[in-house]
């Protein structure tokens, strides 16, 4: 593909040969002299000039390249869209295979892809273009939008309700029973039914392995645009807003409320019946023991604004030492005053 | 349903007119006029006097809710014994899916359901009332008891031992491979073949993709009527005892030992060859390095009592402040020394 | 099998009467009269004169035993190759289950064991010997060496490459789309296209449920030898050496390198762009968040030094009483200047 029709498909402004010839993406790092590559955060720019990429996409506030470049207001979006340009997936076979179990009463859209072995169970209704790779497993009376791809292995529960544009990773697993048992009193627990479901909304991805329990009564509820990495815990009755993002491992114990455009980076765990506000970010390994007000950067276990957790954690080097000086300290004192005063 | 044939069936005392229809349960905030909710913590009974629910379920010595009332001992487990009085899930069709495949030396007890694509291996013996999902895999040579549920893509690794009404969520994996490699002397691993098993006792419930490792050799045993959340991990040789609830994303590594009604919170991590006493209650994201006693509360990483815990916390806010303090004094007690002796 | 077998067949010097009947091995403290036990690390040479053990393999300067004993360089690795010497997992049937699906233009090495319900796609090529247990997903295009055992619903992504005699435990996830999305100036999220793979050098054994993720563009690489225990992440684009030991619920970020014969124990977590040098060991729960040097020995939530990180949590015991020294100096100190100096 020729770098000035990349430059139309990017919407990128051209600095260099329109004619030069590109035939993939890559790293910075790995790129050749036929990839385009890209960079980002200025942080890396002082990478570029031992790139051996054919082509960079790079901001427009970037310093000079010194390769045929693209800019772009959003460097890493353009970069984003480059990528599917150079490699398509493996086609997948339209229709229903032959070893796949349809209920009856099943009802889904038109132009669909079933695998192998696939289940799907009575009276799901699912939309149109649907992909569902070999041994997914839909229960009983779920209802799903259009364009739906479930990787192998992938779960959705009974009664469970997913938007257009879903996509669940290998093992995924939606609406899975909440973690609810009554303590009796003698101290064994009894096993709560729950009747509860989950609604993904639109372009809503869940990870491999993840988890998303259905409500004991009511909805757990997923906003649109969420996405979900891998292993992450999302328990019984939690509700999340928009476009935020949950980094593997994270776990949300249940009866959780998150607001919208929250980052929660990788090992994060949020205890239940809390409020966590708009925009919040935390840090890899926070631990959330209570409501954080929107906006709020917070690390550390139990969570505190970063900027304080960060000083503690250069401080906490100095603990030993510090431990030292007040011992001196009390010492001195103590000599000083016998010297002075006589005791 | 009538709320006087609820209060029957719930074994409740009854506050208020009898007639009242029910036709559901709900959480405090979202019960509407026909629905029953309930609350247990004293901390919510603020939330009473704006729910818009029908009746409720509280204890004998809750404030007067101003609502047709439920009073019970144990509040919360009346309210989970009444919502299977509301909610039925999909039925589950009798007898085998022409597609499980069965050995011939495997033994089903009666009133099964076996679903679409479900393995059962050679010398398997199974108890009555059977409930196993689509694209469950229960390898050779496993014993399980009665009223089995095992929900799609659950694993059973040959020749453990399950017992009475064992339920397994999607993806559990129970008896896996333990993690052991012994190190050669050139720094690369020999696998260990994981000779052993895994033994769940009755009433034992394992979470979404939660693992269960087999023993290297022995067992890996846990005790009745323990519930194990999503994700969670439980490692090889480990021995759990009774009533025991493990939080989702929890992880054991190996050979630990673990009392009866223990409670481990979310994340929470116990290293390998520990003991860990009866009714001890880890907080999320605990990180146990040694044995704890029975009865402990303990929190941090690595843990610490959680009152001792709590108090750093609030005081690690100072931390910066102690810091400056320190220098302060220093320089206070240097400036007074040479005033008043010249050094 | 008679001892004096057992020492010839583990290479080891025996002490002891060759004639000794041995039926299987066990722990320490499970072992019977006609079991071989070890004893590996020295702490707990204390549990050898209480072990009702029938023999027992330690190592050269182990004080002596009192009992028929197996003397080795490594006990550990001894008794690890002396367990299939007892114990053999169910045999698998050889050839290709009638419910399997493969696809025509899949070539299949010869020996192999497919299960019931597995599915394996266009192109794949796979060596000799591969045993492939039910409801196993392969899709398109992926390359694997010969030996290779995957356990029921474990999953290998298109165009990933295994080498030799890799394990998958049950559910495990090759080449699961890495967790790459691009932010639009509305803050919802484009997903990008991961068009990368997943390679597995040789020996590589990946957990229950442990997900290795695809590249963006390029490889996630694990190196020979390496051990990924359950529940494990690894995001896409790190780059792990060789016999490396990640144990249960670590999960690494993305585009990390690691070097060689380094151990994470269980719930570590690494940043994403970082180096860990060769040899480093990091303890459970460790959270690293810049490069760590090789041979390093790292602890805590951001990691340290473990010998600080120790004399810290020893020391953070007694912040409460060194914040109550610091007031008490204050106040001391003012006193004595006040009545020295009037103010």
């Amino acid at each position: 593909m020729k770098l000035g029709d990349l430059a139309g498909e990017l919407n990128c402004e051209l600095r260099g040969p329109p004619e030069t010839e590109i035939d993939g993406v890559a790293g910075i790092e790995e790129a050749t002299a036929t990839q385009l590559t890209f960079v980002s955060n200025p942080k890396y720019y002082s990478k570029i000039p031992s790139t051996r990429a054919g082509a960079i996409v790079v901001s427009r506030d970037a310093p000079d390249t010194g390769l045929p470049t693209l800019l772009s207001d959003n460097p890493y979006l353009a970069f984003a869209r480059a990528i599917p340009l150079f490699y398509r997936p493996p086609s997948v076979t339209p229709g229903i295979h032959p070893t796949a179990i349809i209920a009856e009463t099943a009802q889904l859209g038109e132009n669909h892809s079933i695998g192998a072995h696939a289940v799907i169970g009575d009276g799901v209704r699912m939309g149109r273009n649907a992909v569902i790779y070999p041994n997914v497993v839909i229960y009983p009376h779920t209802r799903i939008g259009d364009d739906f791809v479930a990787h192998s292995n992938a779960v959705v529960r009974e009664h469970c309700r997913l938007g257009h544009r879903i996509i669940l990773q290998n093992g995924a697993v939606i609406g899975g029973d909440g973690f609810g048992f009554a303590p009796r009193a003698d101290g064994s627990y009894f096993k709560m039914v729950q009747s509860g479901v989950v609604i993904l909304e639109d372009d809503v991805e869940v990870g491999a392995n993840a988890c998303i329990d259905r409500g004991t009564v009511g909805q757990t509820r997923i906003g649109k645009g969420t996405k979900v990495d891998n292993l992450v815990q999302i328990g019984h009755g939690s509700t999340l807003g928009s476009h935020n993002i949950l980094a593997s491992q994270t776990g949300l114990a249940g009866t959780t409320t998150i607001g919208n455009h929250v980052t929660l980076a990788g090992q994060v765990g949020v205890a239940g019946h809390l409020k966590i506000g708009d925009r919040v970010v935390a840090t890899a390994q926070t631990g959330i023991g209570r409501d954080v007000a929107p906006g709020s950067v917070v690390s550390g276990s139990p969570e505190m604004d970063t900027t304080l957790w960060k000083r503690n954690y250069i401080l906490m080097h100095r603990f030993p030492e510090l431990v030292k000086t007040v011992k001196r300290l009390q010492k001195e004192l103590a000599e000083l005053r016998k010297s002075l005063i006589g005791r």
